[in-house]
């Protein structure tokens, strides 16, 4: 069996915490049992390998999320790295070839697709596992997990099952679906056995090959990449879920959340202070979230969300928290911190005069980690090392720096940089156009360039 | 006429905009009549200056306002500067002591003392301007000004008149004082035609310098200079206004308010948002201050003010306001951002490692302005231009420098530098202990240094 976790998600929901670079599911928010912050794919990851089936999971995301994949899971993490960012159902398509062509993955095996950021006990992972057998048994083209609601939201899908069908079965077979009811519709939903729709699927990877065929669609991994682009933007539900012959759905009995807005996570959240800050005691039921330097002093305001980041500052009532989305949409704005592959920066300050732009950056590189070898064409940069020690690479020339060194990189100088222990730099990027995307990526043998140094 | 505005405060009351450096009295939240912000004490000495006051005032401030003073209101403005910062007696002392000794003031003339943070109408300067002639006519030993209360405010102190004084006077005798009534009490009060103390007292410098030398203290500005440290710290309420025979109140019958906190202060505040920031509709009564770069969203919450600068960030219902004072008075940080005489800087970052700190700043210089010439004796600086163009001495050597120019200053360098037009810099500060006090200033003819280089 295959996992298939889908981590998207467009960053507007849990504002001013999640970016386009670092959407809700890795916020490290959660508190893992060992008392460490930890974010909800963290869990999800931590969770599987629980179940022991971390090793068969693989995270399809888009290459915006990549290094932050990497850097919270695992270097050596399963990834397959969407094109463009789309919907569900191009993306479990790319998977699907991806498995079939590049892997070799065997027609009957059973593919689950998951969501990176559900947050559940530890037995939805297990229960997932019996999709399995669920699949094999029934012979349905698609096995569901199903949530027995504790209320009647007016904000999940619906799976209903058909009636009398799950007499000593660990499944039931699917009648229809309802989208978002009203309370009412939902309360006799609930009535009727109906289920929560969790958005997990599985199916053997040989019917998802068949379907890319039917719609001629390519299955081979490499052609599906060059069509990307040309697929219908649509969700795997509409496109395959409510047109298949026969649905099954296990039922799973226990905690299941979509902390998807700021009210529902804040629930989560076991301390009501994270980072820099005080509550003051009249302000009962309101939860902080400091990622700033600076500190917050919340005073006489109860049921509040305040959470701040370099890329906003929110007051919030938790009941109106989930507006956010609708508020910000129209707000451009360059990421202000992200995660990467190597360590991680954060935008400290930034002006514009006429054509000429500054960025000031601070920027932590993990022991042993190097940023790629690379050149700007717009923008030259001043770096003061400001803690640890590595080896700076400048036009080809090695160079042994320290706290305290200062390093300047003219426009189109080739330069790269390893940490030997923990190093933080401050970076003043000086230029007329300012973008992350301005980086020019070269090849280098690291250890050609020291040899050289040395003789 | 003498006017002496004293410009004190701890700066805890409007946190986190206020701090150490620039008290309320400095920040700049009013809006003048041509549309810009401006602070109390500019506002004050805007409208002295409509009265045509403003050439005799001296400002009585302590060392750690001095450059702030100059920044908002003139270079060339009189300044009497505190050796440390005391009450209201000792400062008015040292004051008399000086216009007495320094500046040869004439010991019939009548010397006003006033705050310089009141929100008051103009009329009120011109009524101030009135307390020479009450002080000639009534030959009182101080005159006051009382403001016509227009509630029975419990945060104020009052002035009791005797009855039946004022029939045809701009005065009246004062009968005695009354501390923070109670509600109730303070109902009776103005039934009795009690008035607000404003804090304005006038006086012939020869009252105060006979009361020196009958308390045995010095007359001579620098002998007092001397013993400042020795002086009892008492409010010249308590230690003169209260003691003496014959006092007389000129009544005000306009606006005044005390702006002391955040809730009297948003009051007058014209626009609900000042910097980067949304608040939606249902934030009825919601004020935000955004000093910092990051946008702020408020959300549903009505009658809160949220502040936000370098050195924290507040979120408070308005009624709970005043408190913040208690709460933060234990909070100790250095100041994240000052105004000084030759520009502005903001702290972006600070980290500490072991024994080693390191601070990055953003610095402003004003074209004109220079830095003194200095040294450090704990700390080596890099700055990088990132704007303007200017003249950086180094040991004694003068360079050009301009946007893009990164400048190392070793420890214990001399250095200083001058802005031809406004130039920004950043500089990172690294050391074993980073403190506004670790300065030598240094002497330096800056023509001799630039004639030298020229050579």
């Amino acid at each position: 069996m295959i996992f298939a976790l889908l981590s998207g998600g467009s960053g507007k929901r849990l504002w001013p915490l999640s970016n386009d670079s670092r959407s809700k599911q890795f916020l490290k928010v959660l508190m893992n049992p060992n008392g460490h912050m930890e974010s909800m794919v963290q869990r999800v990851w931590r969770q599987l390998d629980l179940t022991g089936l971390q090793d068969s999971v693989y995270v399809v995301t888009g290459q915006g999320q990549l290094e932050i994949v990497q850097n919270q899971l695992h270097d050596k993490v399963n990834v397959i790295v969407e094109p463009s960012r789309r919907d569900t159902f191009p993306a479990i398509a790319l998977t699907a070839t991806y498995l079939y062509s590049i892997v070799g993955v065997n027609l009957q095996e059973v593919i689950a697709v998951l969501p990176a950021d559900p947050y559940a006990d530890n037995d939805f992972f297990c229960k997932i596992a019996e999709l399995e057998s669920a699949i094999h048994e029934s012979d349905a083209d698609i096995a569901l997990m199903g949530v027995k609601p504790t209320y009647p939201s007016e904000k999940y899908g619906y799976i209903i099952p058909t009636e009398g069908t799950s007499e000593g079965r660990k499944y039931e077979i699917v009648s229809h679906f309802r989208e978002k009811p009203s309370e009412d519709q939902a309360k006799i939903l609930l009535e009727e056995g109906a289920l929560w729709n969790c958005g997990v699927f599985a199916f053997k990877l040989d019917y998802l090959i068949n379907l890319l065929i039917e719609k001629g669609l390519p299955i081979q991994y490499e052609e599906m990449l060059k069509q990307y682009e040309t697929l219908r933007n649509i969700s795997f539900d509409f496109e395959v879920v409510e047109r298949a012959q026969k649905i099954v759905v296990a039922k799973f009995n226990g905690i299941w959340k979509d902390l998807g807005t700021w009210n529902t996570l804040a629930e989560e959240i076991s301390t009501p202070i994270i980072g820099k800050g005080i509550i003051c005691e009249n302000s009962v039921n309101t939860h902080l979230i400091n990622e700033l330097d600076i500190p917050v002093t919340v005073l006489g305001c109860p049921n509040l969300i305040v959470v701040t980041s370099p890329d906003g500052i929110l007051v919030a009532d938790k009941s109106s928290s989930p507006q956010i989305k609708e508020l910000i949409k129209n707000m451009e704005q360059r990421p202000m911190f992200e995660e990467r592959r190597w360590g991680r920066y954060r935008v400290l300050d930034y002006i514009k005069k006429d054509k000429c732009e500054i960025l000031t950056k601070r920027i932590g590189i993990d022991a042993g980690k190097n940023l790629s070898y690379q050149l700007h064409t717009k923008r030259s940069e001043a770096w003061t090392v400001i803690e640890g020690v590595g080896e700076f690479i400048l036009n080809d020339k090695m160079f042994h720096v320290q706290a305290g060194d200062v390093l300047q990189i003219p426009i189109r100088a080739r330069h790269s940089i390893r940490a030997i222990t923990d190093m933080e730099i401050i970076e003043v990027q000086s230029g007329s156009e300012l973008i992350e995307e301005d980086i020019v990526r070269l090849y280098m043998d690291w250890n050609d360039i020291v040899a050289q140094t040395v003789r």
